[in-house]
């Protein structure tokens, strides 16, 4: 069998079952998580995470080299803000065709430098190769106090399901490049250099109110069904509930606007769980919409009252979304 | 300018100019050492370390899953013993071509585990991406007590200039099969599935006395150059004492010996320092050998009486090797 005829979700699950039991130091390992997750026997945990970006899927010729290094740095920040956690430093393994101008290397060191500062962390180290397709395989450690770790699972039935910001907002612009429209600033921004959560996602673990948590840079219906797994619960979300951004409402409509919101991702959002009589402590820690409540089992939205499924698919490496 | 103008060496120098300053949590960072060096106000230190690899320039086509899985965990972990850090979790990055078949992905898969495993450690975590060029980007994370740390500077005027192994191996492996002829098992295994020193490392930092280390893996003559630099002193080392398998020495003979023990690279092996007075000391906590003695500037190699400057060149990325 060739690996295109797995998605990317059973590849790891897949790659991961053949990995040696976790030891007792790694309290979330392989496949599990956003993050993995270390206990070196202090107070708190060790968090890494691990994402490699290139030029033919992740750096469309529109972006800038600055966008660029932001971006590598950012979709790893991004893992770590899932998790409650804050970076501590960053590595990038950097693979680079041999003719690249030095100048446009400068502008990615520069975006990767200007993301890490912007975050409270910084470059700490790395490596260069001689690569074909420009390649950025980023590495972000981060530490959370032990008893403050948000995971995938730990929803409760009966959970508020909350999001930041505003998803689609990368789809749209995708979408618009793809029609050869030209995409407004605040939506290329979000797609060509998204906000890593890091603040919020620290704010969100220190409320001690957040019952399970992901990023949805691969969709929020893929994130959906990746924390139904997680906690053996269901989702269900209101289509009127989803916050979306005016420009958005206005370049898209009906079933254009969900495949941007919910299911083409990009999104470097926060998706999380919170017990209702914790919600209001919540919103005081960080900016949140309400978009739905954790059911027993499925992932479903609810479409002005009629309920729909809403299926497994998102961004995904090795399948074409179908 | 474009990159390929410089050299890897070089290139990293610049990269680490434009990045912000270290934050004082930041022992090692950017571009100064085998690893970056993090104090988190505990006992330890956190190590990490990354490295890309790629099809086309690492992983040669007689090298099976397993070894190519084995070394993209070994070439991480070899710079973790540099440092004498004990390896807590290994972070792997894999870019596989879509039509790659699963089962070669498996040999990777298992020769990573194998190989994390075999040195007290495990894959935690990784990521995995669609690549026309199979790419791995590993990142091993690790832990070193204060004050047993080793750095590449440290070294003083005086001091002996250990190895451990045997350099040359993996160099006579790549000569063979560049000229088609079958290599030896003990090479070939030293070339494609390098053993990474991470218990020589321990027990070289646990002696307390070894004054700085790096690893070999580009070559011997670069890493003297390297530590020459890092440390601002010079290295004499003597053509008679180089540590070389009987069957390289059969295969290579004169310049073209010296070639593969000094300059060709692919040698997992640890180089360091160690006051004279220290040295027996040393000798009962690892094998190693003696090659000669740290001098006040300059590389330089004694060969049958005569001294040659030891040129800068070894394994670069960048620009081939003059």
């Amino acid at each position: 069998m060739k690996i295109n005829q797995l998605n990317e979700r059973a590849l790891i699950a897949h790659i991961s079952r053949l990995l040696a039991r976790p030891g007792d130091n790694v309290v979330i390992g392989a496949g599990e998580d956003d993050c993995a997750v270390l206990d070196i026997g202090i107070g708190d945990y060790i968090v890494i995470t691990t994402d490699m970006l290139h030029r033919k899927t992740d750096f469309p010729f529109q972006m800038s080299g600055r966008q660029i290094g932001w971006m590598s740095v950012a979709v790893n920040l991004s893992d770590l803000a899932a998790k409650g956690a804050r970076p501590i430093g960053v590595v990038m393994a950097m693979g680079i065709p041999p003719d690249t101008e030095l100048e446009f290397v400068d502008e990615i060191v520069k975006g990767m430098d200007e993301c890490a500062s912007k975050y409270g962390t910084q470059i700490i180290g790395g490596d260069t190769d001689a690569h074909d397709e420009l390649t950025m395989a980023g590495t972000a450690l981060g530490t959370v106090r032990k008893e403050l770790l948000i995971r995938r699972s730990g929803a409760k039935v009966g959970d508020i399901v909350c999001v930041t910001g505003y998803p689609g907002s990368a789809g749209a612009a995708l979408f618009a490049l793809n029609r050869g429209i030209p995409p407004g600033q605040e939506v290329l921004k979000a797609l060509f250099e998204p906000v890593p959560r890091i603040y919020e996602g620290i704010a969100l673990a220190e409320s001690r109110s957040v019952t399970s948590m992901m990023d949805i840079s691969d969709g929020l219906a893929l994130s959906l069904h990746d924390m139904s797994r997680a906690g053996n619960v269901g989702f269900k979300i209101y289509e009127s509930k989803l916050p979306v951004l005016p420009y958005v409402k206005k370049l898209l409509k009906g079933d254009e606007l969900l495949e941007a919101v919910v299911f083409t991702g990009g999104d470097f959002e926060l998706l999380f769980t919170v017990a209702p009589d914790r919600i209001d402590r919540v919103r005081r820690s960080c900016p949140l919409t309400a978009i739905g409540e954790v059911i027993d089992r499925g992932v479903f939205i609810d479409r002005a009252g009629r309920l729909e499924e809403l299926r497994a698919r998102g961004y995904e490496h090795f399948k074409p979304a179908l």
